[in-house]
């Protein structure tokens, strides 16, 4: 089944946790009027809704498959992809002075968003590209930027990011992939690329007509660790400085993996300098690969925490349709025995409910965060600290939202949802790799109570939660969460050790974003019933109502959880934890 | 990857949480000595392991095929079935009289248990077949039983449960299959069954020389819904009065679900008498399916959740042993910099005690469940009651716990998770159809809060509640999480309607599972522990801590949504609630 994009959810929550009213205000962002939102994000939905959510399914049943000299994809992604490329979606967040429309952030995840809730597999092609474009933009050369950026910004290339390799997953400095100068002949300046790196979303296609990898790699005598790694430009076709196609570099996808989900989006396996012919050209300076990896990770993790709810929307809605259509059993202790749709039983409705309040809420939070990161780049640096404190919750409580809510979207089925032909069961497949790439979900939390936590001593966090505190009124369940947050935040600060804050980050993460995003859906709410007392109102009542009275009390009972200390996970060797 | 029966930990469970020892001292289950309980948990683990646990991934991979004239299934399962009735494993809890070995539910299920670990969707074969044995040896005729149990209970045939149809799935009462007495000719006194039945778990296989499908269907005239619904034998085969084989019965399956999970499991569309001669004989008394339905199903519902156990014990191990073996990053803050396995990782580790003590909470609340079943077996009409209480707490609760450890040992394997050929994506694939079959884990919450609950006007529940207090002594988190239990059980008993109740009653659910097998791990860890200082009572005392500190306060978090009522349920319509 396809899906209705959610365009008054999605504008509403734009206007409200975005702000993105005040943002327009700024000269920068000025294009972004009333109508240019509105008729942005109806037009992606539009797109994706027609053009994309209906190779969801072919996309997965049949997958990208390796064969003879590439990678090839299911019929009817190359059309999708070229209509993509020609209505001009690829470039909305990218600066106007490298041919992007320089809108902010908030709206082109919005829009994005809608591409993801049609077919999240295919929305990685345009999402990596993103993060190349990110890259680019930060750090590549005037000259680098003029050869690259017009036709990665349109997407007619396509981009990557090459960081794992096998022995170099979370732990991306201990990567062995080489990059050796060359001194002398054509290319003279760059670098001889050698290695073999794995998980490479959309690593080779024919969608474009050509694919820029942004690969780290060791130059020779560099520091070990990840302080010795360097980011690479390495092309699939050599370009030329007229900017044409040249010679086939010396790179190829030498194997896909067979996956839980996400089958459309080819994970490749690529091989590097097979012949001793891959050239590369260094993006920044030598051992700088680090700062580029993480400006490109930011906007990642973003993303991905985006695809949390771009999933969470499509298995809500085709939870909601089936609960309308599916007829059993009449209404427990009615007279009447009719037997009645399924949304009319209580259970039904509780996990229906349960799903839009997770849904919007993971919404709220995203484009409260996005709203931040447009702030930070018109100059506010307490936005732009805040945005950083936020990008980890996004990241990992999101995308632990798109697993629950397809989850729950499979039970709501019954017996059909474990069917593969409903599509109820892909939604959980594609959705659990989101906790784990672009950093697992630890490795958020661990970035939130080591580095984010510590920003001004606590300061970022605490001056949000005491926003919150004070915005709750009396809203109690809210006020005493952020009460909970700001006493673990405070032992962690102080007295807790390394150990105990790790131990805590995920149940403490969990906690912070459960604030946030009650308290956002709480201000959506206000915000509905003063414009009236119209079916938003009504439905964002229920849907915060539900959120606070429900998801934040649960959310406080994780506080044992994350001040409980790492005494017990160290009481057991490694050899009697895991018998 | 195969695993390592984990008998030490069974038998312990069966002793302190089943009391098997007492059982023992029955002159019914004399034969459950300790030697036997040891010996047969050990040597269902080292069977299981050996002969089934190497077919769990090309069970996956390659599933059963609908092939002309039959359903087949990959190499070696064939052999493993045969070796699995050779070792006379499928008679172990049926009754002497009826060729089993009359042994205590709880040591069946835990024996039986290493098979689901080993295999899930293979040892669906056999579980099915128990089923079939509890309909017979509690409603069939004493000639039925002779004609058919003895085969049935070796295993030498396997038995189904033929209850669903495309309009009548958790409304079992609107099925249409009919069944029309024949009263002359060679099968007088027989029916002719014709219908459609679908999700039939192994409905048709090569594996038995002979399927026992138990179906449930409509008689002439008989009154709508579930009241008038019976129950009939319908052999693949007809089975001569001396029990040979005759002629193949008019019935065949004419689809295999492709579904999400348990690949190996044939799921047919059965098709009864397409040629006007299917012939099926009652079971009981016309219109006296229902009870035999619930005498099926209240084992079939132990069974399921023991799949919870089973395949989170699976992916637990596979998880620790990636975790031990997976080397990555060092030590955040060790001045050490050489990379660890990333089980001393601290969240890593928080994923693996989390995994840990769900598993062993549930398999506590399964033990103990099937040791009041064998009392009740007994006599011990209290035990009878407190089982029939238990038995959707069973169900429910340790599905969940199926999937989220599930879930958490993908998370654990980082992007090797997500791999197919890691082989723990399969535990979360095979685990998403426990929380669904053999009625929804939100249909057992309904049995709970409108059926179970009211027995005794609420004394089986509290009564067990008040144990768990005395006995909670000095752990706070629990004897408070028993005063919420009983608040909410209170307040579900007098003045919430009956859609308050069903609105709250899955967090109540949770709730109350929680409390038992939190109860039942302390009993365990104390036992552990004055028994001497060894290793197990080290493990006991950390997975209970575990367990009590950190989900307990979990499940306190559940009580805002147990008692909420339904009010915000219904408070948008249907229309408004999916949009």
């Amino acid at each position: 089944m396809s899906f209705t994009p959610p365009t008054e959810e999605q504008v509403f929550a734009l206007r409200i946790s975005a702000g993105i009213a005040e943002l327009a205000s700024h000269a920068r962002f000025a294009a972004a009027s009333d109508d240019l939102i509105e008729a942005v994000v109806a037009g992606a939905g539009q797109f994706a809704a027609g053009e994309w959510a209906p190779l969801n399914r072919i996309g997965d049943s049949e997958g990208a498959r390796l064969a003879e000299g590439g990678v090839s994809l299911p019929e009817g992604f190359a059309a999708a992809y070229r209509a993509y490329v020609e209505a001009g979606w690829g470039g909305m967040a990218a600066p106007e002075d490298q041919g992007g429309q320089g809108l902010p952030l908030a709206l082109a995840i919005a829009a994005f968003e809608n591409l993801g809730t049609a077919n999240m597999a295919f929305s990685l092609l345009p999402m990596l590209t993103l993060g190349a474009i990110e890259a680019l933009v930060h750090h590549g050369s005037a000259a680098q930027q003029a050869l690259y950026l017009p036709k990665i910004v349109t997407g007619e290339w396509s981009g990557t990011m090459n960081l794992t390799e096998p022995q170099a997953g979370s732990d991306v400095g201990a990567l062995r992939t080489t990059a050796t100068p060359i001194a002398t002949g054509p290319h003279a300046g760059k670098y001889r690329i050698a290695g073999t790196k794995i998980f490479i979303t959309w690593g080779e296609h024919e969608l474009t007509r050509n694919i820029i990898h942004l690969l780290l790699a060791r130059t020779p005598g560099a520091p070990a660790g990840s302080k010795g790694i360097s980011l690479f430009i390495v092309p699939k076709f050599h370009v030329e400085p007229d900017g044409t196609l040249g010679a086939r570099n010396d790179l190829r996808a030498v194997g896909l993996e067979h996956k839980l989900g996400i089958h459309a989006s080819p994970t490749c396996v690529m091989s590097y300098g097979d012949n001793g012919e891959c050239i590369g050209e260094l993006v920044g300076e030598e051992c700088g690969g680090l700062r580029a990896m993480f400006t490109m990770m930011n906007h990642a993790r973003i993303n991905v925490g985006a695809q949390g709810v771009q999933i969470a929307e499509r298995a809500l809605q085709q939870a909601g349709a089936y609960a309308r259509e599916r007829v059993q059993s009449a209404r427990a202790g009615a007279g009447d025995k009719t037997p009645v749709a399924i949304v009319e039983h209580p259970d039904v409705r509780r996990m229906l409910l349960r799903m839009r309040a997770l849904t919007e809420g993971a919404r709220a939070l995203l484009y409260y965060t996005a709203g931040q990161v447009d702030r930070g780049t018109l100059g506010d640096s307490a936005a732009h600290r805040r945005a950083d404190l936020l990008v980890p919750l996004v990241k990992a409580w999101c995308t632990d939202i798109g697993v629950e809510v397809a989850s729950l979207g499979i039970q709501v089925h019954g017996g059909m949802g474990f069917i593969e032909e409903t599509g109820a069961a892909q939604h959980l497949r594609d959705a659990r790799i989101a906790p784990i790439y672009e950093g697992t979900n630890g490795i958020q939390a661990a970035d939130l109570v080591t580095r984010k936590l510590g920003m001004e001593g606590g300061g970022v966090l605490f001056a949000l939660l005491d926003e919150i505190a004070a915005d709750a009124d009396d809203v109690m369940a809210l006020a005493d969460l952020c009460k909970d947050c700001k006493a673990i935040g405070e032992w962690m600060g102080s007295a807790a050790s390394l150990d105990d804050k790790l131990a805590g980050s995920v149940p403490f993460l969990a906690m912070c974003a459960s604030a946030i995003a009650g308290w956002q859906l709480l201000r959506q709410a206000r915000a509905a019933k003063a414009t009236g007392g119209d079916s938003l109102a009504r439905a964002k009542d229920v849907v915060s109502r539900y959120f606070l009275d429900h998801l934040v009390p649960e959310a406080r009972g994780l506080k044992q959880a994350a001040i409980g200390g790492a005494g017990l996970l160290y009481a057991l060797s490694a050899e009697e934890l895991a018998r």
